[in-house]
C-alpha cells in the first residue's frame, strides 16, 4: 500500500490522525484540501511531506499563488518547500512535465527507501559474525525481561531462532513516506528475509507516534512487535532485549550529529553503554553540510499542550507548565552507523 | 498537611486516585474500607503504606483475623506489612498501646523525611562550592533551552538568582509519605531555604504520577516548576537544564545499586554523561543488605494495560502487546550520593 499517491487526477493520502482506529483513504482535488490535510497534520513525516507538496502542484494547474500558498503551509517542514520547489520549475513546461516531475518525486522516495531497507538490513546481518557490526560479548548482560529466543519462539511468528530483536522510536515507516520508511524500512527488509525476530517499539511521547502509527504499520506488515514507555527503552537495552537500535533522522550535521525525535538521545546513551549498536538510517538528502555540528540546530519547543492532555484527555493540574523538546540532537560519537540511500557511514 | 493521620478515632488519608481533579479527604472507620482503599491505589507509595498498615491495626479493634487481611491488602507492599506488624505487636498490651505504636510509625516517618529534607538539601547548597558536590565547570554546555537565570526571573517567584534546578521523576513527596516525602522532601526544603529555582518534573509514564501528583504537590507548595515527557530529561540535562537530578528508591542493594521507578536509570545516564550530580533520597530502611547487587532485584512487568490506554482512552490498535517493566535498577557507578534520614553515602 502507498500511503500517499497520485490516482486518478488527485491525491490519496491515509489520514494519520484518524490511525490507529481507522484507515481512512482521503481524496484531495484542490490544492486548499491539501493545505488544510497538512495543517492538521492528517499528513506528517518529511519524506512523504516532500511528496504531497510535489503532487500539490499538479493540482494548482499552474496557478502560481496556490504553488505559493502550499509551499507556506508548515514553514518548519522543509521537505514540503523542497517538493514543491522540484515540481514547480516544470510549470513553464505544461502541466505533463509537472506531473511527470511530482511523480519523479514519489518514484525516487520509494527507491530511496527500498535501497536503505537493503543496506541496512546487509549491515545488520553482519552483528555478531566475525567483523561484524558488534559481537554479542560486547553487548554487556543478556538475562532479563526477554531473552533472544523467547521473543520469537513464544509466539511462534516471525524470528526464526538468532533473528534480530530492534528496538525504534517514533514512526519512520511508510506513513512518514510513500511505501516503505527509513528505519522501519529496514526492519520490513529484514523481516522480509525471515530474520527479524522482535521490534520493541517506544511509544513516543507527547504525540504517540510509535503507540499509534508504527505498532498500526508493524501489525500490517505481520512482524511480532511489542510497545514500550519511552523511559523503559535505555533500561532494557542495559537488560539485552534488544540487538540494535534503529533510529530515523530528522537533520543529519557535516560531522554526524543527529537530530531526531526526542527520546533518541537517550537511547544512544542506553545503546553505548550496553554496548548495542545504535544506527540512523535517513535518506542522503538529510545530510546539511551547511550545519558544522549539533550545537548549530536549533530545537523547536512545541509547548504544553501536547503534554498536559492527551487525546483530548488533561493529565496535569490546570495551568502547569510544560518544557517540550520536540527534537533533541545525538552527538556522533554515540552513532554506530548512518545509513543512507547511497552509503554507511560511521562517524 | 498531612496526606495521611488519625484523627478522631479514623484513618483519613487523600485520595490519591481524584488528583489533579480534586482533592478528596476518605474518612475510613473500619479495616475493610482501609483495604478497598489501598487496593484500589487511593493511597500509594511506601511509607504512606507503612503508615496505613499501622493505623489500620487501630481500627481492627483487636481483630486478629482483619489484621491478617490488611496485612496482605498488597503482597508486594512490603511495607505495609511492616507497619501492620509493628502496631500489630502490641495488641497484646490492649488497645491504647496499639494507638502509640500507629503514631509512632506516623511520627517517625514524618521525622525521617523533614531529616532527609535538611541533609539533602545541606548537600545541594554545596553544588558550585569549591570542594562541593560538583562544579559548574564539570557539567557540560550550559546553553540550551532554559537558562539558570531565565526560569526564577521569568516567573518572578521562588528561585532569586542562584537558585538550584531540580530534575526528578515518579511522585516521592507527602503524598507518597505523612507530610513530606524523600526526593520531594528535599525541593521542599530547598524551596523553604528560598534556593530553589525550579523542578523539571518527569510525567512518568505508564502512571503519570509526575504529571498528576508531583505537580500538584509542587503547586501546593508554590515551587515554580514545568512537566517535562521522561524522554526528554536526559536529553534537557545535555542542554544544562537541571543543577542535580533526585530521585526516591524502592529498594537499595548492599553495594548501591538502586531499584526505582522506570526512568530513573535514563535520567542517570544523561546526569552522567552531562557531569550533573544524581542523588537518591531514601530513609535507611529501604537499604537491603540482604540484596548484594541491582542484578539480584526482581523486576515487576505489570502488563501491557497501563501503556496501550491512559485515562481510559485508547492509545495503540486493538491486541497490541507490550512490555511494562516498572521499576529499573541503576548501578551504584551512576549514583553521585545516597541521602537517608541518618547519613550521606557514596556508593
Amino acid at each position: 500500500m502507498r500511503t500517499i499517491d497520485w490516482v486518478d487526477g488527485a491525491v490519496e493520502l491515509v489520514d494519520q490522525t484518524r490511525l490507529p482506529d481507522e484507515c481512512v483513504m482521503l481524496r484531495l482535488t484542490t490544492v486548499d484540501e491539501l493545505i488544510e490535510a497538512i495543517g492538521r497534520l492528517a499528513v506528517r513525516g518529511a519524506p512523504a511531506l516532500g511528496v504531497a507538496g510535489a503532487l500539490g502542484v499538479v493540482l494548482a494547474h499552474g496557478d502560481r499563488d496556490a504553488v505559493a500558498r502550499l509551499r507556506a503551509a508548515r514553514p518548519t517542514a522543509v521537505n514540503l518547500a523542497w517538493g514543491v520547489d522540484r515540481a514547480a520549475a516544470h510549470l513553464p513546461e505544461g502541466p505533463d512535465a509537472v506531473l511527470a516531475a511530482a511523480l519523479r518525486v514519489r518514484d525516487d522516495d520509494i527507491a530511496a527507501c527500498l535501497a536503505m531497507g537493503e543496506r541496512g538490513a546487509d549491515l545488520l546481518e553482519t552483528l555478531g559474525s566475525p567483523g561484524g557490526l558488534a559481537s554479542r560479548e560486547d553487548a554487556g548482560s543478556r538475562e532479563g525481561l526477554t531473552s533472544r529466543e523467547g521473543a520469537g519462539s513464544r509466539e511462534g511468528v516471525g524470528g526464526r531462532a538468532g533473528g534480530l530483536r530492534v528496538m525504534t522510536v517514533c514512526n519512520t515507516g511508510g506513513l512518514a513516506a510513500v511505501e516503505r520508511g527509513t528505519a522501519l524500512g529496514v526492519v520490513q527488509t529484514l523481516h522480509e528475509r525471515g530474520r527479524l525476530a522482535e521490534v520493541l517499539a517506544l511509544e513516543t511521547r507527547p504525540l504517540l507516534q510509535g503507540a499509534r502509527l508504527t505498532t498500526w504499520e508493524l501489525a500490517r506488515m505481520g512482524a511480532p512487535h511489542r510497545l514500550v514507555t519511552d523511559s523503559a527503552g535505555p533500561y532494557l537495552l542495559a537488560r539485552g532485549a534488544a540487538d540494535a537500535v534503529l533510529i530515523g533522522a530528522d537533520r543529519i550535521a557535516a560531522n554526524g550529529d543527529t537530530a531526531n525525535k526526542i527520546g533518541s538521545y537517550a537511547l544512544a546513551l542506553g545503546a553505548a553503554r550496553a554496548g548495542v549498536p545504535f544506527i540512523v538510517v535517513a535518506p542522503e538528502t538529510t545530510i546539511d553540510p551547511a550545519t558544522p555540528s549539533g550545537e548549530h540546530i536549533e530545537i523547536e519547543d512545541r509547548g504544553a499542550d501536547e503534554i498536559v492532555t492527551v487525546r483530548g484527555v488533561r493529565l496535569a493540574p490546570e495551568g502547569t507548565r510544560a518544557l517540550n523538546p520536540a527534537f533533541d540532537v545525538t552527538p556522533h560519537d554515540l552513532i554506530t552507523a548512518i545509513v543512507t540511500d547511497q552509503r554507511v557511514i560511521r562517524p
